[in-house]
């Protein structure tokens, strides 16, 4: 596509767009959310929102996902928790990193619910419900085999073992988290449930949440009670070894900056690492590394230009990449039009794997100097 | 280091701070200075602040250069080159991409001098001039081999032949970009330098442009008139094949959020791609990749606790990674200590190596989640 959909949203200084599809990643919730329903229990779908929305931005993401029927949300840490309160204050808001030793008051003000990852977040927490004399609801992670956070087996075997380290708290649910649920067939996650089920047998009764993403497509025993999608909703592929059931959810365009004809034996970029061999027509566009457009896409990535490839030459520097365009039709191939560097034409997960990593963190890598705009649910907006 | 020097400006939730030494960015700017300067020529040193003061503040960045001496600055486009205004109303802000079809009298107004890359772009600079009835100034680029950005030895000779086509501007300078500056003893400085020679006799006369931060340490040939260095303000090594010159300008503190005693053949992380040779302590500390540790930093990088080196183990998460931290003092070793990524103990130029990229990738890559606190010529103050 050689030009944009909404040209007046788009100012003319603008050097790329990144178009955020509130609609389809609302749309993705929903599948999910029935995925998860499959067997016909009421399994409820979360909305994973860390990170910012996972690069899209959290606050619009979550007022999309709100709109579809999403009511509980998972965040990093207490700062990213204060950005959602404020947005959604009836939402439950889950906080993944726990409790940091003196935000509990905090926390509890705000209405959080934190995820308790070790007895002494369990006793401050406590302590916090004491102080404050109201039960506080929190979430329990205990770990089954990632080793990064939750508790360990001794310390859920300890728990069990004195519930009253529960007193004055509102289990709202157990969680752990699969290592590898991504690869098919992999027989972890299958061990790692039976840890969790043989600790969730120990321990008083709530809701038992294990599956993310790629959880929610493998057996349904993984399913438990909440499924807690991040990456699927952005468009990831959730099921790597077959076609993406996900729907795209961002487009990333690059302006063109400038058209150069060159002749064969030209050195393109830093390093001349790019040598033409035969005459070329190459376009220089307004993206660069530091747009989280990864340097290692300079030997392997390809944008398309009105729906024609054209492979990156040379390395990419920090605001600015180069393609060899000579394919392009020329009436398309002019300064202030825009490439395609994610969408339709260049699924998010092709340009991971062309640049050595995953679709995840292309997605938070996104950079901040994108004019984004956001179409669907949220009241269309451009941010320059 | 296992706690911060300012624990007054870190909140108890911030699970990662990014100190920006000011002092530093502004000590190394006088350091290029001089040594532009060497050989007793007025040399004018610009100060580099595009993609945000490479990821570290534009504003901040360029105030402490102001109150140093720098008196010119360049950044990518339009919407940094109007933040940048805002904050310094009385420098000379360059804009490396020109100016955007459309946005020529929002330049003017602002007082701004583009980059003109192109014979359209002098045109269009110059239009304007004419329409406005005063006279533009304008920096004009000539590319002399990176095939990037700049008129092409046609367009400049096409130029030269025809000074007309300048009436109405103020050619504020020349500039061309080396290629391969970074690499000691590369012959294409040399041969960039001479075409650019070439051209600079044959134009109107204006001071001239070549050398960024590495050019600054080669022959004094390249120096011309202006240099412009960017990355070694940040304190990345503009000379690879010997010790830095540079001071480090950033610390990057991550918060232990958890630590963990595991046997020998305990798993961690996705993919359990890492399992332990004997028993071990392991810490948790909250950045991962979504604040700009490169997932590549999985396999091979390293952080210091209490000056003690610990190996990232398992691949990096989006919001945490996991250290081999048996190694650490078990006194130093507590929930709420910090650990350092990047610093003195971590030189930015080692953790880019670990990564397979360069310094200024890892820069410019930085997320937006850390507790940000700027020491030295800008007032004090955490950005949480």
């Amino acid at each position: 596509m050689s030009s944009v959909d909404f040209p007046s949203q788009v100012p003319a200084g603008a050097g790329a767009v990144l178009a955020i599809d509130l609609d389809a990643i609302a749309g993705n919730w929903r599948v999910l959310r029935d995925h998860a329903q499959r067997s016909g229990r009421a399994v409820e779908c979360a909305g994973v929102v860390k990170a910012d929305g996972y690069g899209l931005g959290a606050v619009p993401v979550a007022t999309a996902l709100a709109g579809a029927g999403c009511r509980s949300f998972f965040v990093a840490d207490l700062e990213e928790a204060t950005t959602l309160r404020a947005a959604l204050p009836d939402a439950r808001v889950l906080v993944l990193h726990g409790p940091a030793a003196g935000t509990e008051r905090e926390m509890a003000a705000l209405g959080l619910t934190p995820v308790l990852n070790s007895l002494d977040d369990i006793a401050r927490w406590r302590a916090t419900a004491v102080a404050l004399d109201r039960p506080l609801a929190a979430y329990i992670h205990i770990d089954t085999g990632m080793n990064r956070l939750g508790l360990d087996d001794r310390g859920a075997r300890h728990l069990a073992a004195d519930p009253a380290l529960l007193t004055g708290l509102t289990p709202a649910g157990w969680m752990s988290h699969l290592a590898s649920a991504d690869v098919a067939g992999d027989g972890l996650a299958a061990e790692q449930d039976a840890r969790f089920r043989a600790h969730l047998a120990r321990l008083p009764g709530a809701p038992a949440s294990l599956a993310a993403s790629s959880g929610i497509f493998r057996e349904p025993a993984l399913l438990h009670d909440l499924v807690r999608p991040g990456a699927a909703l952005y468009g990831v592929n959730p099921t790597p070894e077959a076609p993406n059931p996900m729907a795209p959810a961002l487009r990333l365009l690059g302006r063109i900056l400038q058209v150069r004809e060159v002749p064969a034996g030209a050195t393109v970029g830093y390093g001349a690492t790019y040598r033409t061999t035969a005459p070329a027509r190459l376009a220089t566009i307004a993206v660069g590394y530091a747009d989280g457009y990864f340097r290692a896409l300079g030997s392997s990535g390809h944008v398309t230009i009105a729906g024609v490839r054209a492979s990156v030459v040379g390395r990419i520097s920090m605001d600015l990449l180069s393609v060899d365009a000579t394919r392009v039709p020329p009436e398309a191939l002019v300064p202030g039009a825009f490439a395609e560097l994610i969408g339709p034409d260049r699924p998010l997960d092709d340009v991971a794997a062309d640049a050595g990593t995953i679709g995840y963190e292309i997605l938070t890598g996104l950079g901040r100097r994108f004019c984004r705009v956001y179409q669907g649910a949220w009241p269309v907006a451009a941010h320059p």
